[in-house]
Protein backbone atom coordinates (compact mmCIF):
# COMPACT_ATOMS: atom_id res chain seq x y z
CA UNK A 1 0.00 0.00 0.00
CA UNK A 2 1.25 3.47 -1.02
CA UNK A 3 2.00 5.83 2.34
CA UNK A 4 -0.24 8.29 1.90
CA UNK A 5 -3.55 5.53 1.43
CA UNK A 6 -2.11 3.81 4.21
CA UNK A 7 -1.90 6.56 6.49
CA UNK A 8 -5.37 7.30 5.22
CA UNK A 9 -7.29 3.85 6.51
CA UNK A 10 -5.26 4.45 9.96
CA UNK A 11 -7.00 7.78 10.08
CA UNK A 12 -10.50 6.68 9.89
CA UNK A 13 -9.60 3.67 11.74
CA UNK A 14 -8.93 5.58 15.00
CA UNK A 15 -11.66 7.91 14.12
CA UNK A 16 -13.88 5.61 16.74
CA UNK A 17 -10.86 7.36 19.39
CA UNK A 18 -10.35 10.47 18.13
CA UNK A 19 -10.45 12.62 14.80
CA UNK A 20 -8.19 15.37 13.47
CA UNK A 21 -8.56 18.41 11.73
CA UNK A 22 -6.39 19.11 8.64
CA UNK A 23 -3.49 21.18 9.91
CA UNK A 24 -3.29 18.37 12.98
CA UNK A 25 -3.79 15.42 10.02
CA UNK A 26 -0.44 17.39 8.47
CA UNK A 27 1.51 16.98 11.24
CA UNK A 28 0.65 13.64 13.10
CA UNK A 29 1.24 11.64 9.39
CA UNK A 30 4.67 13.09 9.42
CA UNK A 31 4.99 10.70 12.52
CA UNK A 32 3.76 7.84 11.15
CA UNK A 33 5.64 4.69 9.03
CA UNK A 34 5.01 1.93 7.62
CA UNK A 35 5.91 -1.35 8.07
CA UNK A 36 5.58 -5.06 6.50
CA UNK A 37 5.91 -8.28 8.71
CA UNK A 38 5.89 -11.76 6.20
CA UNK A 39 4.45 -14.23 7.44
CA UNK A 40 5.96 -16.15 11.26
CA UNK A 41 7.89 -12.17 11.45
CA UNK A 42 8.04 -10.96 14.82
CA UNK A 43 6.13 -8.04 15.97
CA UNK A 44 7.39 -8.23 19.65
CA UNK A 45 9.30 -11.07 21.57
CA UNK A 46 10.31 -11.74 25.10
CA UNK A 47 13.41 -10.26 26.03
CA UNK A 48 13.48 -6.78 23.78
CA UNK A 49 11.55 -3.83 24.51
CA UNK A 50 8.95 -2.85 22.01
CA UNK A 51 9.48 0.45 21.05
CA UNK A 52 6.19 0.29 18.29
CA UNK A 53 2.32 0.29 18.53
CA UNK A 54 1.24 -1.04 15.08
CA UNK A 55 -2.34 -0.29 13.01
CA UNK A 56 -3.48 -3.38 11.35
CA UNK A 57 -3.76 -2.63 7.17
CA UNK A 58 -3.83 -6.30 5.70
CA UNK A 59 -3.26 -9.41 7.91
CA UNK A 60 -2.99 -10.83 11.76
CA UNK A 61 -1.28 -11.04 14.23
CA UNK A 62 -1.51 -13.69 17.93
CA UNK A 63 0.11 -12.95 20.79
CA UNK A 64 1.23 -15.45 22.42
CA UNK A 65 3.85 -17.15 25.60
CA UNK A 66 6.09 -19.89 25.65
CA UNK A 67 5.82 -22.19 28.70
CA UNK A 68 7.99 -25.73 28.85
CA UNK A 69 8.80 -25.28 25.34
CA UNK A 70 4.83 -24.82 24.62
CA UNK A 71 3.06 -22.09 22.76
CA UNK A 72 0.41 -20.43 24.65
CA UNK A 73 -1.87 -18.13 22.39
CA UNK A 74 -3.46 -15.85 24.46
CA UNK A 75 -4.77 -13.16 21.88
CA UNK A 76 -5.30 -11.60 18.30
CA UNK A 77 -5.22 -8.78 16.01
CA UNK A 78 -6.73 -8.35 12.78
CA UNK A 79 -7.05 -5.15 10.08
CA UNK A 80 -8.39 -2.03 11.62
CA UNK A 81 -7.00 -3.32 15.21
CA UNK A 82 -3.95 -2.03 17.31
CA UNK A 83 -1.21 -3.99 17.98
CA UNK A 84 1.65 -3.46 20.73
CA UNK A 85 3.26 -5.31 23.97
CA UNK A 86 1.74 -2.51 25.50
CA UNK A 87 3.31 -3.12 29.11
CA UNK A 88 6.86 -2.86 27.18
CA UNK A 89 6.31 0.00 25.13
CA UNK A 90 4.59 2.01 28.01
CA UNK A 91 7.67 0.88 30.44
CA UNK A 92 10.70 0.29 28.21
CA UNK A 93 10.93 -3.01 29.82
CA UNK A 94 11.46 -6.05 27.35
CA UNK A 95 8.23 -8.04 26.40
CA UNK A 96 7.02 -10.91 28.32
CA UNK A 97 5.21 -12.68 25.35
CA UNK A 98 5.49 -12.93 21.56
CA UNK A 99 3.67 -10.99 18.74
CA UNK A 100 3.80 -12.86 15.65
CA UNK A 101 2.43 -12.13 12.08
CA UNK A 102 0.12 -15.07 11.17
CA UNK A 103 0.20 -14.11 7.23
CA UNK A 104 1.95 -11.52 5.50
CA UNK A 105 0.82 -8.64 7.67
CA UNK A 106 1.05 -4.58 6.52
CA UNK A 107 1.08 -2.21 9.59
CA UNK A 108 1.18 1.49 10.04
CA UNK A 109 3.00 2.31 13.60
CA UNK A 110 4.18 4.95 15.90
CA UNK A 111 7.83 4.74 17.62
CA UNK A 112 7.51 5.38 21.18
CA UNK A 113 10.15 8.14 19.95
CA UNK A 114 7.16 9.75 17.88
CA UNK A 115 4.31 8.94 20.49
CA UNK A 116 6.52 11.47 22.69
CA UNK A 117 6.96 13.77 20.21
CA UNK A 118 2.95 14.16 19.33
CA UNK A 119 2.56 14.31 23.26
CA UNK A 120 5.25 16.85 23.64
CA UNK A 121 3.88 18.68 20.31
CA UNK A 122 1.33 21.60 21.69
CA UNK A 123 -0.28 21.50 18.35
CA UNK A 124 -1.33 17.70 18.86
CA UNK A 125 -1.06 17.50 22.85
CA UNK A 126 -4.66 17.34 24.03
CA UNK A 127 -5.69 15.02 21.62
CA UNK A 128 -2.61 12.33 21.70
CA UNK A 129 -3.36 12.54 25.44
CA UNK A 130 -7.01 11.54 24.77
CA UNK A 131 -6.36 9.11 22.41
CA UNK A 132 -3.94 7.09 24.61
CA UNK A 133 -6.62 7.42 27.68
CA UNK A 134 -9.31 6.20 24.80
CA UNK A 135 -6.88 3.34 23.45
CA UNK A 136 -5.75 2.52 27.06
CA UNK A 137 -9.31 2.17 28.68
CA UNK A 138 -10.20 0.00 25.85
CA UNK A 139 -7.62 -2.67 26.30
CA UNK A 140 -8.88 -2.17 30.36
CA UNK A 141 -11.84 -3.55 29.50
CA UNK A 142 -10.99 -5.74 26.80
CA UNK A 143 -8.99 -8.12 29.75
CA UNK A 144 -11.18 -7.21 32.16
CA UNK A 145 -14.20 -8.96 30.54
CA UNK A 146 -11.13 -11.71 29.14
CA UNK A 147 -10.41 -12.50 32.82
CA UNK A 148 -13.84 -12.45 33.97
CA UNK A 149 -14.97 -14.56 31.15
CA UNK A 150 -12.47 -17.13 32.47
CA UNK A 151 -13.80 -17.10 35.69
CA UNK A 152 -17.48 -17.08 35.30
CA UNK A 153 -18.27 -18.86 31.47
CA UNK A 154 -17.70 -22.38 30.61
CA UNK A 155 -15.60 -22.83 27.90
CA UNK A 156 -18.58 -23.69 25.97
CA UNK A 157 -20.17 -19.94 26.80
CA UNK A 158 -16.78 -18.72 25.88
CA UNK A 159 -16.79 -20.21 22.47
CA UNK A 160 -20.42 -18.90 21.71
CA UNK A 161 -19.33 -15.10 22.82
CA UNK A 162 -16.58 -16.19 20.44
CA UNK A 163 -18.72 -16.63 17.66
CA UNK A 164 -20.92 -14.05 18.36
CA UNK A 165 -18.42 -11.34 18.49
CA UNK A 166 -18.37 -11.68 14.41
CA UNK A 167 -14.79 -11.80 14.67
CA UNK A 168 -12.71 -13.42 12.05
CA UNK A 169 -10.64 -15.97 14.27
CA UNK A 170 -12.97 -18.78 14.29
CA UNK A 171 -12.83 -18.82 10.38
CA UNK A 172 -8.72 -17.77 10.05
CA UNK A 173 -7.29 -19.43 12.71
CA UNK A 174 -5.84 -22.83 12.97
CA UNK A 175 -7.66 -25.07 15.70
CA UNK A 176 -5.39 -25.33 17.91
CA UNK A 177 -4.35 -21.58 18.27
CA UNK A 178 -8.54 -21.04 19.18
CA UNK A 179 -8.47 -23.66 21.65
CA UNK A 180 -5.96 -21.87 23.63
CA UNK A 181 -7.48 -18.55 22.95
CA UNK A 182 -10.24 -20.42 24.90
CA UNK A 183 -8.01 -22.01 27.55
CA UNK A 184 -9.11 -25.66 26.60
CA UNK A 185 -7.34 -28.56 24.52
CA UNK A 186 -7.96 -29.21 21.14
CA UNK A 187 -9.53 -32.14 21.84
CA UNK A 188 -12.55 -30.69 23.75
CA UNK A 189 -12.63 -27.64 21.45
CA UNK A 190 -13.56 -30.19 18.73
CA UNK A 191 -15.97 -31.99 21.07
CA UNK A 192 -17.74 -28.42 22.21
CA UNK A 193 -17.89 -27.62 18.46
CA UNK A 194 -19.84 -31.40 17.64
CA UNK A 195 -22.09 -30.35 20.71
CA UNK A 196 -22.98 -27.06 19.26
CA UNK A 197 -23.33 -28.43 15.88
CA UNK A 198 -25.54 -31.33 17.09
CA UNK A 199 -27.92 -28.54 18.60
CA UNK A 200 -28.49 -26.39 15.90
CA UNK B 1 -11.16 12.10 58.18
CA UNK B 2 -12.09 15.97 57.31
CA UNK B 3 -12.61 16.57 53.81
CA UNK B 4 -9.95 19.41 53.01
CA UNK B 5 -7.33 16.01 54.86
CA UNK B 6 -8.89 13.84 52.68
CA UNK B 7 -8.18 15.47 49.80
CA UNK B 8 -4.87 17.01 50.52
CA UNK B 9 -4.07 12.53 50.69
CA UNK B 10 -5.69 12.04 47.21
CA UNK B 11 -3.66 15.03 45.84
CA UNK B 12 -0.33 13.58 46.82
CA UNK B 13 -1.48 9.93 46.16
CA UNK B 14 -2.27 11.02 42.11
CA UNK B 15 0.92 13.20 42.02
CA UNK B 16 2.56 10.05 40.61
CA UNK B 17 0.08 10.53 37.55
CA UNK B 18 -0.67 14.32 37.51
CA UNK B 19 0.41 16.83 39.47
CA UNK B 20 -2.12 20.44 39.77
CA UNK B 21 -1.59 23.99 40.31
CA UNK B 22 -2.90 25.68 43.22
CA UNK B 23 -5.79 27.18 40.68
CA UNK B 24 -6.63 23.67 39.10
CA UNK B 25 -6.70 21.86 42.44
CA UNK B 26 -9.02 24.45 43.60
CA UNK B 27 -11.35 23.59 40.84
CA UNK B 28 -10.98 19.68 41.39
CA UNK B 29 -11.48 19.91 44.66
CA UNK B 30 -14.97 20.74 43.84
CA UNK B 31 -15.71 17.60 42.61
CA UNK B 32 -14.42 15.33 45.36
CA UNK B 33 -16.74 13.32 47.36
CA UNK B 34 -15.57 11.24 50.59
CA UNK B 35 -17.09 7.86 51.18
CA UNK B 36 -17.28 5.63 53.86
CA UNK B 37 -17.84 1.47 53.81
CA UNK B 38 -18.51 -0.44 56.83
CA UNK B 39 -16.43 -4.06 56.79
CA UNK B 40 -18.34 -6.27 53.96
CA UNK B 41 -19.83 -3.44 52.38
CA UNK B 42 -19.84 -2.83 48.72
CA UNK B 43 -18.21 -0.39 46.15
CA UNK B 44 -19.56 -2.28 43.20
CA UNK B 45 -21.88 -5.38 42.46
CA UNK B 46 -22.60 -7.22 39.49
CA UNK B 47 -26.37 -6.01 37.72
CA UNK B 48 -25.03 -2.81 38.77
CA UNK B 49 -23.39 0.02 37.30
CA UNK B 50 -20.52 1.39 38.89
CA UNK B 51 -20.82 5.28 38.94
CA UNK B 52 -17.65 5.53 41.35
CA UNK B 53 -13.84 5.73 40.78
CA UNK B 54 -12.47 5.60 44.55
CA UNK B 55 -8.67 6.41 45.99
CA UNK B 56 -8.50 4.14 49.63
CA UNK B 57 -7.94 7.08 52.32
CA UNK B 58 -7.69 4.10 54.77
CA UNK B 59 -9.24 0.00 54.65
CA UNK B 60 -9.01 -1.91 51.84
CA UNK B 61 -11.15 -3.77 49.43
CA UNK B 62 -11.39 -7.43 47.51
CA UNK B 63 -12.49 -7.95 44.15
CA UNK B 64 -14.38 -11.08 43.71
CA UNK B 65 -16.70 -13.47 40.83
CA UNK B 66 -19.19 -15.71 42.36
CA UNK B 67 -19.36 -18.96 40.37
CA UNK B 68 -21.40 -21.79 41.16
CA UNK B 69 -21.49 -20.47 44.46
CA UNK B 70 -18.38 -19.89 45.25
CA UNK B 71 -16.46 -16.26 46.02
CA UNK B 72 -13.37 -16.63 43.46
CA UNK B 73 -11.26 -13.28 44.67
CA UNK B 74 -9.20 -12.05 41.91
CA UNK B 75 -7.51 -8.80 43.20
CA UNK B 76 -7.03 -6.27 46.15
CA UNK B 77 -6.35 -2.53 46.87
CA UNK B 78 -5.05 -0.96 49.65
CA UNK B 79 -4.63 2.41 50.89
CA UNK B 80 -3.08 5.05 48.34
CA UNK B 81 -4.52 3.16 45.48
CA UNK B 82 -7.36 3.51 42.76
CA UNK B 83 -10.63 1.29 42.74
CA UNK B 84 -13.13 1.11 40.42
CA UNK B 85 -15.18 -1.72 38.22
CA UNK B 86 -12.72 0.12 35.19
CA UNK B 87 -15.45 -1.59 32.57
CA UNK B 88 -18.99 -0.92 34.15
CA UNK B 89 -17.74 2.93 35.19
CA UNK B 90 -16.41 3.57 31.37
CA UNK B 91 -19.00 1.64 29.53
CA UNK B 92 -21.92 2.48 31.86
CA UNK B 93 -22.48 -1.60 31.59
CA UNK B 94 -23.45 -3.16 34.99
CA UNK B 95 -20.55 -4.52 36.83
CA UNK B 96 -19.07 -7.90 36.03
CA UNK B 97 -17.72 -8.21 39.49
CA UNK B 98 -18.04 -7.07 43.51
CA UNK B 99 -15.92 -5.16 45.07
CA UNK B 100 -15.98 -5.43 48.75
CA UNK B 101 -14.70 -3.51 51.88
CA UNK B 102 -12.48 -5.88 53.72
CA UNK B 103 -12.70 -3.53 56.59
CA UNK B 104 -14.14 -0.12 57.42
CA UNK B 105 -12.86 1.86 54.63
CA UNK B 106 -12.46 5.54 53.46
CA UNK B 107 -12.69 6.65 50.07
CA UNK B 108 -12.13 9.94 47.76
CA UNK B 109 -14.37 9.48 45.31
CA UNK B 110 -15.10 11.08 41.60
CA UNK B 111 -18.41 10.33 40.37
CA UNK B 112 -18.62 9.44 36.63
CA UNK B 113 -20.88 12.52 36.19
CA UNK B 114 -18.15 14.60 38.12
CA UNK B 115 -15.23 12.89 35.77
CA UNK B 116 -16.91 13.80 32.84
CA UNK B 117 -17.22 17.29 34.28
CA UNK B 118 -13.80 17.95 34.79
CA UNK B 119 -13.13 16.41 31.18
CA UNK B 120 -15.19 19.35 29.64
CA UNK B 121 -13.66 21.84 32.04
CA UNK B 122 -10.88 23.96 29.79
CA UNK B 123 -9.16 24.68 33.02
CA UNK B 124 -8.87 20.65 33.79
CA UNK B 125 -9.19 18.88 30.59
CA UNK B 126 -5.52 18.51 29.21
CA UNK B 127 -4.56 17.30 32.57
CA UNK B 128 -7.76 14.97 33.02
CA UNK B 129 -6.96 13.58 29.92
CA UNK B 130 -3.28 12.64 30.74
CA UNK B 131 -4.75 11.77 34.39
CA UNK B 132 -7.13 9.20 32.54
CA UNK B 133 -4.64 7.73 30.27
CA UNK B 134 -1.55 7.23 33.12
CA UNK B 135 -4.52 4.91 35.31
CA UNK B 136 -5.57 3.59 32.41
CA UNK B 137 -1.92 2.48 31.52
CA UNK B 138 -0.90 1.76 34.87
CA UNK B 139 -4.07 -0.77 35.54
CA UNK B 140 -3.72 -2.26 31.75
CA UNK B 141 0.36 -3.09 32.79
CA UNK B 142 -0.79 -4.80 35.97
CA UNK B 143 -3.55 -7.05 33.83
CA UNK B 144 -0.78 -7.88 31.49
CA UNK B 145 1.85 -8.63 33.87
CA UNK B 146 -0.77 -10.88 35.90
CA UNK B 147 -2.25 -12.53 32.97
CA UNK B 148 1.44 -13.70 31.94
CA UNK B 149 2.14 -14.44 35.33
CA UNK B 150 -0.43 -17.17 34.99
CA UNK B 151 0.89 -18.40 31.91
CA UNK B 152 4.16 -18.71 32.19
CA UNK B 153 4.60 -19.10 35.82
CA UNK B 154 4.10 -21.74 39.17
CA UNK B 155 1.90 -20.83 41.70
CA UNK B 156 5.23 -21.10 43.67
CA UNK B 157 6.62 -17.87 41.75
CA UNK B 158 3.66 -16.48 41.54
CA UNK B 159 3.37 -16.67 45.63
CA UNK B 160 7.47 -15.82 45.39
CA UNK B 161 6.50 -12.59 43.37
CA UNK B 162 3.75 -11.61 46.18
CA UNK B 163 5.89 -11.66 48.66
CA UNK B 164 8.53 -9.69 46.68
CA UNK B 165 6.03 -6.61 45.87
CA UNK B 166 6.47 -5.49 49.76
CA UNK B 167 1.95 -4.58 49.21
CA UNK B 168 0.68 -5.61 52.34
CA UNK B 169 -1.65 -8.47 50.65
CA UNK B 170 0.15 -11.45 52.31
CA UNK B 171 0.32 -9.61 56.24
CA UNK B 172 -3.79 -8.69 56.64
CA UNK B 173 -5.60 -11.14 54.07
CA UNK B 174 -7.16 -14.36 54.75
CA UNK B 175 -5.05 -17.21 53.69
CA UNK B 176 -8.37 -18.55 51.37
CA UNK B 177 -8.76 -15.34 49.87
CA UNK B 178 -4.56 -15.31 48.50
CA UNK B 179 -4.84 -18.89 47.62
CA UNK B 180 -7.74 -17.58 44.98
CA UNK B 181 -5.71 -14.95 44.38
CA UNK B 182 -3.47 -17.14 42.77
CA UNK B 183 -5.09 -19.27 41.55
CA UNK B 184 -4.77 -22.37 43.56
CA UNK B 185 -6.36 -24.37 46.65
CA UNK B 186 -6.15 -23.03 50.13
CA UNK B 187 -4.47 -26.70 50.74
CA UNK B 188 -1.81 -26.19 47.72
CA UNK B 189 -1.20 -22.94 49.37
CA UNK B 190 -0.11 -23.99 52.97
CA UNK B 191 1.99 -26.85 50.79
CA UNK B 192 3.99 -23.59 49.03
CA UNK B 193 4.11 -22.11 52.16
CA UNK B 194 5.82 -24.86 54.23
CA UNK B 195 8.27 -25.45 51.59
CA UNK B 196 9.64 -22.15 51.41
CA UNK B 197 9.73 -21.67 55.08
CA UNK B 198 11.75 -25.11 55.08
CA UNK B 199 14.13 -23.82 52.49
CA UNK B 200 14.63 -20.51 54.31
Amino acid sequence: MESQEAFAVFRKGISKFIEFDEAEWETVSRFLDLKKLKKKGHFAEPGIVCNEIGFILTGSVRYFNVKDGEEITGYFSFENELVSSYRSFLTRQPSLNYIQALEDTELVIITHKNMQAMLANPLLAYKMERFGRLVAEFYLICYEERMSSFITKTPEERYLDLLNTGREIIQRMPQHYIAHFLGITPVSLSRIRRRIMRAA
